[in-house]
């Protein structure tokens, strides 16, 4: 077999970074430029700005009203009023307006009263300077604005012109080389055949810089070969503050990045005890940084998270970002090694004021799990894991504002739920879903994690959906259904039905995809079975599990499966056969006392609204007769 | 006198915006754009996207290893392990190489052992779809990536190229006209005379506007001219979504763009019970919201801030700012009026783990009070105040884990506080300073609201600086001093002393401008009349009182004063006469358990950093022979 580049080190993160930082640390200058400050918004200050001119540059009105002579008012009373001449004794003055000498005081209007066009009464002295900004009361010429390495604000810009000042030296924008590598890549505008990668990290990497405060440059992908990779990567040292080298960096056999980069300089790190994100190579080039980051997604955000946005912020004179960390409840066990310091993506929502966490999916290649996460759960290297109802720190990607407009779903999957919160979304609500299966989301529910449960329970004895499973769970608490859709379940196959299959008494025999444990969809199955008398071990490809209607489809899609039970609409969207076993009800469950919360009301709004039907309609296979309604089980 | 636009109303902030939306909302559409998914970064999603590719788009391999059919690896164990031959029983695989018919498996490649170039064995069986990524595990063509209303982060840019999305539905950035109003408005470039004021809230605004995702267009100042006003607004109206118009909302003699908006549209609201804000106008012309904003910059920030921010945010699609709220301890005691919701700006810090606001500046003018905030404090509309010591809630404008970084220092005032600040700001850390005088600095440290408390008290008794003093206050608590600066005490005069002000004992019959009650500059001064034996109402302007040398000094240099009581370097700093009265110490008084802290290592840090004392040897009027050096007074 080829040779293969094991890693040589399990570094923990925090000591590679240090490491890392120690090694470039002082031998990347940030260099400053001048602009006008008009263009300085959320730029750095290189050096301290001090003010060119007084704030206010005068003696000012603080009040509309007349300037006065303090002096000349002097005994002036109810009982005895005073009167004073315009021109002579005062001059009338708008907020603002400079006052001059031999005015030292400010009288607000209300308080005077109009004789004539020439003369006004006042019946209160006024103090030497009363109503008066005095000269410099804000700021004086010379006074310290705004200190050095200060990111710039609207406030900012309107305060250092208002003081005279109309360029600032800021720190230049570190400049990022980054280098997509890889002989399988291929550009977002191509169509990927089997074996080729869209090269879209490097374009998250460009984002990611751009939000850094940098300036990320991004070039050709460069194939796999050492000559070329090395080439590049000492071309961009002198140019570039920081180069990132794109994939390249796992164990794989065609991976030489490290080796590269040991030739060019010194690799501080290659390896480090985090998951997803291992495979990260740490390098100084010329003392300047040089970051190998793996090819997965997910891997590459976090491998950028831990060591690549702390270097550009150090370059950039910014402090690293600071995320906000919240204590909340995990849904769900987790399980990790002491090798490493895993950080598993979490969905997050406030159910009866405490925080829930449920786990998305924890692969390296799950970027969508990236897409939908509220935030981190990290688990210590030295930690096994988390018990299902432990709390644990989460460190939050969304505003922790957002959590508390987020629908809670734990449950049973159907498309539509994208639908519903695509719907919510346009309304500024959340539905964060997580796809269990129906008992599972029951049993979420019962535990207090979830706002709602998605269920389709079959009761075999009645034949009734939903409401006798709910009785039998919830003997003791009261709990109420909001109506949810009448959909059409059956087997999903190739498109045409090439192999005929009718019923399930024709799935033994051909390949199957199964749905996961729970399942609604699999207890449908099981029934169906039963009522035809099949064993699941007849059925190659009974324990073959997955998790949403849309991956059994795409399996049938991708011809690893002859069959799958799911609902009619997931083989629509994948122009799929379908073969139609019966229709169910696909409801949500939930305490009564959630049924006054905001989100769920904008839930049942959205499953009342003509728009939500119509694209019901567009999809195909559902009936939405009841849809919103609430029913009390008990 | 000229007729004055009183205020019609005084209506509530909640209110005003309510009856403002209303009247408003539905008129502006959103309008959408297709651009390019690299260029989407903080864009807003005008509708959902769905995925054109499956990802993965293969069944894959999600180890690096072999791939093989399940079925010809049964029956391998530790004692019956199973060889497998290249080609016919495996191929290998690096993690993300497609897996074919027949293979369904992978085995790690550490579990395989190599026999020669062709063979290897295993030792346990394969089961199906092990260490394999199903295809559309992740994703499934058809699916939701994004729903609508969504602002797109590097991640979503990331899966969305990676899911074959190469262009995006956003929503146009609201389009926002910014018109300055004001004869006496000059630009940024020009120096400014008598009763001129540069033009700078509009550049804010700009800033402002971007910040929220919008494109401002500033337009040239208009003159005070109503026929002008209205024609740039009909013309604006046509092609923006919002007009700001800055000035002319207030109550002077030449404000008009009420009357203007009434005559184009309906003004829905003009003058709301905020403070400072309150002259503001919401006005609708042709159902799109045109914003009248007052021209003191924290008015005017302020007003942006609670309507016109919040309406940008409805036209962009995005939900508006969530000011992260949190409990502090007020320093001051704060009056305010039942009539109106004040925002006070205050600095804040944690002190002893608890957050503690101390407030700035209050008038409207105090636009330094703005750029040096942390939050604001905001007292309601039916609140008379709140009291020293109470608890109360901050919005906050800064990050929360900036103030854990902030040394909080309240006393005396220096100019060389400045330059710590700026020192400390370059290393991460924030000097918080409140300028109070040494004695109500040193009730603030007795009463746990501070870190520090710098001071320059002279024991009349003993001729020493500070520790006696110190000794008499905290009489039961330990008590530590880090020393400062030794600096020169004296008389401000006009540049070349023309009136030959030589002691004390020539300041009466001229113009005085004293510092505060409890100021360290004043006892000073106090101590030299007692000697001197001169009565403080001997000096006409003893009452008369500014809070920092600055502003002691500004007033001499406007020559509303004949002279004050300061220290050389502000003397220096506005190029006056100075008349050396004696050499003091000005130290910093603080409780020994936070000679720990980060922040407190880092300001001695300071003190002791040669270029300091070289930043001080430039201003002149300083020693620092014992500066950093700590000092326990018990």
């Amino acid at each position: 077999m080829a040779k293969r580049n094991l890693y040589l080190t399990n570094v923990p993160v925090d000591e590679a970074l240090a490491r890392f930082m120690a090694a470039i640390e002082g031998k990347s200058e940030c260099r400053s430029e001048r602009i006008t400050v008009t263009d300085a918004l959320d730029r750095v200050t290189a050096r301290a700005i001090y003010a060119r001119l007084n704030s206010p540059l005068y003696n000012a009105a603080a009040m509309d009203g007349i300037a006065v002579a303090a002096c000349s008012t002097a005994g002036a009373s109810e009982t005895n009023p005073v009167t004073l001449v315009r021109g002579r004794d005062f001059t009338v003055v708008d907020t603002g307006d400079p006052v001059h000498r031999p005015y030292d005081a400010v009288i607000m209007a209300e308080d005077v009263q109009e004789v004539d066009d020439d003369a006004v009464r006042i019946r209160e002295a006024a103090s030497p300077w009363q109503h008066i900004r005095p000269i410099g009361e804000d700021i004086v010429t010379g006074e310290m604005i705004i200190p050095s390495r200060h990111v710039l604000r609207p406030i900012d810009i309107g305060v250092l012109l208002s003081a005279g000042i109309t360029e600032a030296e800021v720190l230049q924008k570190p400049r990022v080389a980054i280098f997509p590598t890889g002989n399988e890549i291929i550009e977002p505008s191509e169509i990927p055949k089997e074996g080729e990668i869209i090269e879209s990290n490097t374009r998250m990497f460009e984002a990611l810089v751009r939000e850094g405060g940098g300036e990320g440059t991004r070039f050709d992908t460069i194939p796999d070969d050492p000559a070329l990779l090395a080439e590049a990567v000492k071309t961009a040292i002198d140019q570039y503050d920081m180069v990132l080298v794109s994939a390249g960096s796992s164990a794989g056999t065609e991976d030489y990045t490290a080796a590269v980069l040991r030739q060019l300089g010194e690799v501080i790190v290659h390896g480090v005890a985090m998951k997803p994100g291992k495979p990260v190579i740490l390098a100084a080039v010329e003392g300047k940084p040089v970051i190998g980051l793996p090819g997965y997604p997910v891997s590459a955000y976090l491998a950028y998270r831990n060591f690549a946005a702390p270097v550009l912020a150090m370059l950039a004179g910014r402090r690293a970002a600071d995320y906000a960390v919240v204590e909340a409840v995990i849904a769900r066990r987790l399980v990790s090694s002491l090798k490493h310091r895993e950080y598993v993506r979490v969905k997050a929502g406030s159910v009866d004021g405490k925080l829930i966490a449920s786990p998305l999916a924890r692969g390296a290649g799950a970027a969508m799990s990236l897409v939908r996460a509220d935030g981190f759960c990290v688990i210590p290297q030295n930690s096994e894991g988390i018990e299902a109802g432990e709390t644990a720190s989460i460190e939050l990607i969304r505003p922790l504002a957002d959590l508390d407009r987020s629908l809670v779903s734990i449950g049973s999957h159907d498309i539509i739920l994208d639908i519903i919160a695509d719907m919510m979304s346009a309304q500024g609500f959340f539905l964060a879903g997580t796809h269990v299966g129906s008992t599972a989301g029951l049993a979420a529910l019962k535990r207090g994690e979830c706002h709602i449960a998605p269920i389709h329970l079959l009761d075999e004895e009645t034949g009734g959906y939903n409401t006798a499973y709910l009785r039998r769970l919830f003997p003791e608490t009261p709990i109420s259904l909001i109506k949810g859709l009448g959909r059409v379940q059956g087997l999903i196959v190739q498109k045409g039905n090439p192999l005929d299959i009718r019923s399930v008494a024709d799935l033994p025999g051909r390949r199957f995809i199964n749905r996961q444990r729970g399942a609604g969809t699999r207890l449908f199955l099981d029934y169906k079975l039963k009522e035809a008398g099949i064993a699941p071990h007849d059925i190659s490809g009974y324990d073959r599990e997955a998790v949403t209607h849309m991956t059994v489809a795409a399996a049938v899609a991708g011809g690893d499966a002859d069959a799958g039970m799911g609902i009619a609409s997931a083989a629509a969207a994948l122009d799929l056969g379908f073969i139609p076993l019966g229709n169910e009800e696909y409801d949500f469950a939930l305490p009564p006392r959630f049924l006054e919360l905001p989100q769920i009301r904008q839930f049942i709004d959205t499953l009342k609204n003509p728009a939500f039907h119509k694209r019901l309609e567009e999809i195909g296979g559902y009936t939405w007769d009841a849809s919103g309604d609430v029913k009390d089980v008990f």
